[in-house]
C-alpha cells in the first residue's frame, strides 16, 4: 500500500523531493512533547513515516493533497516539530509533509508594513530578514528559532510581547491554504473587511486538520523607538495580578508583562528575589514619549498598590535567557517527568486556578516543584505557565504520573471557569478536555467542519477533535 | 402552509410571541437599504413576512429554530432594522425573527471589564447601561441608536474610535449562538485561547445565514481619562493619506481619523474649509499624558509633511452630528438614487482606488456628487467611505443607475486591488461580488459551511453567498 503511494506521489512531484532515507524520516516522526520524548527512551516512540515529502512551492501541495485524498492516505504537515501537545505522532502508513522546504521570504513591503512569507520559513530567519529593513512582526514566541511562521498559525501561538503586539491572530493579514479538496484558498490582503465570516480563522488553530498552510502575510510594525523596563514586588500572586489589572484596564499597554510566583522567583531570579514576595518584569516599548509616559504611570500604580520596585537587572536578565528551551531527556532519564501547561482565565478566577492547580500538584506523589508565571495579560484576564516536576519511583508509572499532572491542572482550570489552553494548543494531551472548553455543541461544530472541509479524513486526524 | 406553520410555532412557544398584525409585519419587511427604500415608494416594496416571532430568550429561538428546521421554513433573524445592504427582503412565506424583543442586560462585570447582552439589546442602551458604571464597549458606529449588538456582531461592524479600540471582532469576547440544528453553542469567556479554530468567527459577519446570535459578550473600558482634538489640512487626498500613515505606522493610535476630501470638506466643514484643501479630524482619547505625548506627535509629523492645524471645530462639529443618519426617502421621491459604498485597501492601493472610483461615478448621467471620506486606520491601510448621488431623468431607470455606480466603485476596487467590503457587510448588494473577494475557492468554502451548518437552507439564504 505504501510502495503504491509513494509510486504515485512520485509521479506527481519531482521525486527527489520524497525522501524515504532513515535520517530524514526519524528526524520528523514526532513533535517535541514530553510523552514523545518518554516514548523515544522507552523504546515505544512513534514509528517512521512512509515518507517525507518536501514541496518546493503551493502546486506541489496540491499535487500531494490531491494523491493523498484519492488514496486516503494519511497526511501530516510539520514545521520545525517544535510544538510541546503531542501534535504529531507519525505512523508507518503517514506521508510526512515536511514545510520547512518551502522557506523563502516572498516580499517585505515597508510602505504598507506588509510581509509575506512561505510557511515553512523559521521564525528567527523571518524576524531577521524584517530586523534588516528596520521592521519586526511584534511575535516572539519562546519557540522562535524552532518553529515556523505556519506553525506559529496552525497553533494560534503567542508572542512574548503579545500583551501590546497582540497573539498570532492580530498580527496576521492573510493566509495561502490548500485545502484538503486540492483548491488553494488566498484570502484578499485588504486591512480589514466585512465581507462574511473571516476564512482565516478555520485555520488557524486548526493545527494541520483541515488544510496547510501554505504561506502567511503578516501586518508589519516598525521597531520600536524606545525599549525600556520596570520590575516589581509583589507579596501574593493576588498582589500582583491586582498591579498588572490596574495598569491593562487603565489602558497602558507594556508590551511584556510577566509575574513569577515565589518559586519561580527564587529560582530565575536569585540575585533579586526578596524573602517570599512574587517578581512582576515589564518591557515597556514605543515613541519614546510613550514610553516614558507609561513607565510613570505603571511606578505610580504599583505605589498605590504598595508594590516595591525591583531591580531592572530581572528583565535584562530575562530577555537575555528567554528564547532558551530546556530539554526534557536528562530529566526523564532520572525518572523525572515534567512539563509545562498553559491556561488562561477573568481576572477573578484565575487566583483560585492558581491556587488550586498548584495545591492539586503538590498532592501527587513525588512532586518536586509546581509552580507558575503569568506571561499575557488583557482587559479581561491573563494566563498562567504552569510547570510542574515529578519524579517517579518506578519508570513503568511515568506515563500516569504525567497524566494525573495534566489532569490536575486541567480539572482546576475547567472547575475554576477558566480556558484549557492560551497558546500552545491542544494536540494529543489536551484533546479529550476539549467538549469542557467549548461544548458538546462546539465539539460537533468543530467534527462538522472536518466532515465537510476533509472527508476522507487524511489531516493529521488524531489530533484537535475527540473521538466520537 | 404558513397556517400549518404559525399553527406549530404556536404550539412550540407561547403564541403572545407570535404577531400577525398589519403593523408588526409591515415594520419588520426589510432594512433600510437604498434599494428596499425605492422598491417601497414604486409599489414593488419587500411583502409582509408570514408572521413576526419575538423570542423572550435562548429556548424560544431554539424551539423556532427547531419548528422552521423540521417545515423546512424560511428564518430570517432581524435587529433593528438599520442594515444597508439589503441583507432583509421578507417573502410572504418568512418567518421574521425579531431579536429586538430578547433586550435584556444580562451582566455588567466591572471587575474584569465584561459585559453580557441579549443580543437584541439596542446598542445606545448596552453603553448607556456601561456608561453610568464609567465603562464603555469603545465601539461606536453611527447606526449606535439604531442597530442591537447581536445586529453588530451578524455583519462584523466597525465603531467610529476603531483605530485604537477595534471593531467588532476585537471587543467581543464571547457569543452565544443557536446552530440551525437547534444545539446552543456558548463559547468559553476566557481571555484568549489556543484551542482549534476560534468558532465566533463563523458567526462573525455570517448575516443570518449560519445561526442565530442570541447573547454577546463584551471586553470593556474604563471611559478615557482624557479627550482631546487635532484637526489638519492636506493640499491632497494623497497628502492626508501619508499623514494618517506616518501616524499609525509610528505606533500613535488616535481612535478617530477621519479625512474627507475637497467636496465633502467643502459640504460638512463650510466654516473651517480652505480651498480646495482636504480636512482630517482626529480625537486622541485615554490617559492624559499618553493623550498629550500623542498630540505633540501628531502635530510634529504634520509639520514634517506640511499640514497646517485646522480648528478643532471641525471635530467638534463632527462629534455633535456623527449619528445622524440621513434618510433617502425624500431623495427618491425627486429621481435622486444615492447611497454610501465602503471599501478598504493597503496604503499604495487607496489613492488610485479613490481617483478611479470618483472618475468612474462622475461619468454616470446625472451624477450630482461622488465624494469619499476615510474613517477607520489600521498599519498596512486604511477604508474609504463614498458617497453618490445621482438624478435620473426617468423613475424607471433609478434602480439601473444605482447598480451602475455599485458597478463602478466595486469594479474601482476590486481592479485596484482593494477589498469590496469595509463594514456595513455584503447583503444581497454586493453578493455577487463576493468571488472577487474572497475567490472562487472562498465562495466555495462558504457554500460549504452554510451546507453543513443549514442543510436544509432556511437562515436567510438570499444573502452573501453568491448562487450557484
Amino acid at each position: 500500500m505504501n510502495e503504491e503511494i509513494i509510486e504515485k506521489l512520485k509521479q506527481a512531484i519531482d521525486p527527489e523531493k520524497l525522501k524515504t532515507d532513515a535520517a530524514t524520516l526519524q528526524e520528523r516522526r514526532r513533535d517535541y512533547s514530553a510523552p514523545n520524548e518518554l516514548a523515544d527512551l522507552q523504546g515505544r516512540g512513534a514509528p517512521n513515516p512512509a515518507c517525507v515529502v518536501q514541496p518546493e512551492n503551493t502546486r506541489d501541495v496540491v499535487k500531494v493533497v490531491n494523491v493523498c485524498r484519492e488514496n486516503k492516505a494519511l497526511l501530516v504537515p510539520f514545521g520545525l516539530g517544535s510544538g510541546v501537545c503531542t501534535g504529531i505522532v507519525a505512523t508507518p502508513e503517514t506521508i510526512l509533509l515536511d514545510m520547512s522546504s518551502m522557506n523563502r521570504i516572498l516580499s517585505i513591503d515597508k510602505h504598507n508594513l506588509m510581509a509575506t512569507f512561505e510557511a515553512g520559513v523559521r521564525g528567527s530567519d523571518a524576524e531577521n530578514a524584517l530586523a534588516k529593513e528596520g521592521l519586526t512582526t511584534g511575535h516572539y514566541p519562546q519557540s522562535i528559532d524552532l518553529s515556523t511562521v505556519g506553525g506559529w498559525v496552525s497553533t494560534r501561538a503567542s508572542g512574548q510581547f503579545s500583551s501590546a503586539y497582540g497573539n498570532i491572530e492580530d498580527v496576521v493579514m492573510g493566509l495561502e491554504v490548500v485545502l484538503p479538496n486540492g483548491e488553494v484558498l488566498e484570502t484578499r490582503l485588504t486591512p480589514r473587511a466585512a465581507a462574511g465570516p473571516d476564512l482565516k480563522h478555520i485555520f488557524m488553530g486548526s493545527e494541520g486538520t483541515m488544510g496547510i498552510i501554505t504561506a502567511v502575510t503578516f501586518s508589519l510594525r516598525w521597531k520600536a523607538e524606545k525599549q525600556n523596563y520596570t520590575a516589581f514586588y509583589a507579596a501574593t500572586m493576588e498582589q500582583g495580578f491586582e498591579l498588572q489589572r490596574y495598569i491593562i484596564q487603565s489602558g497602558w499597554m507594556p508590551p511584556v508583562m510577566r509575574q513569577y510566583d515565589t518559586t519561580e522567583t527564587k529560582g530565575k531570579f536569585e540575585d533579586c528575589a526578596r524573602g517570599e514576595d512574587c517578581i512582576i518584569i515589564m518591557v515597556h516599548e514605543g515613541p519614546a514619549a510613550r514610553v516614558d509616559a507609561e513607565i510613570k504611570a505603571c511606578q505610580t500604580l504599583a505605589k498605590e498598590l504598595n508594590c516595591d520596585q525591583a531591580p531592572v537587572k530581572t528583565v535584562t536578565d530575562w530577555l537575555e535567557v528567554r528564547n532558551h528551551v530546556g530539554g526534557f531527556t536528562e530529566f526523564l532519564k532520572r525518572n523525572i517527568t515534567l512539563d509545562t501547561i498553559e491556561i488562561a482565565a477573568t481576572w477573578d478566577r484565575i487566583g483560585p486556578i492558581y491556587n488550586n492547580a498548584i495545591a492539586s500538584l503538590m498532592e501527587v506523589d513525588g512532586m518536586l516543584s509546581a509552580a507558575a508565571h503569568s506571561s499575557h495579560c488583557y482587559r479581561s484576564g491573563i494566563n498562567l505557565y504552569f510547570t510542574f516536576v515529578a519524579q517517579v519511583d518506578d519508570p513503568s508509572k511515568m506515563d500516569a504520573t504525567y497524566e494525573d499532572c495534566w489532569r490536575r491542572v486541567m480539572q482546576a482550570t475547567i472547575e475554576g471557569g477558566g480556558g484549557i489552553a492560551h497558546h500552545h494548543g491542544i494536540g494529543r494531551v489536551r484533546r479529550d478536555y476539549m467538549s469542557a472548553e467549548i461544548g458538546a455543541s462546539g465539539v460537533n461544530l468543530l467534527r462538522s467542519l472536518k466532515k465537510t472541509l476533509d472527508p476522507a479524513n487524511i489531516l493529521n486526524p488524531e489530533v484537535l477533535i475527540p473521538h466520537e
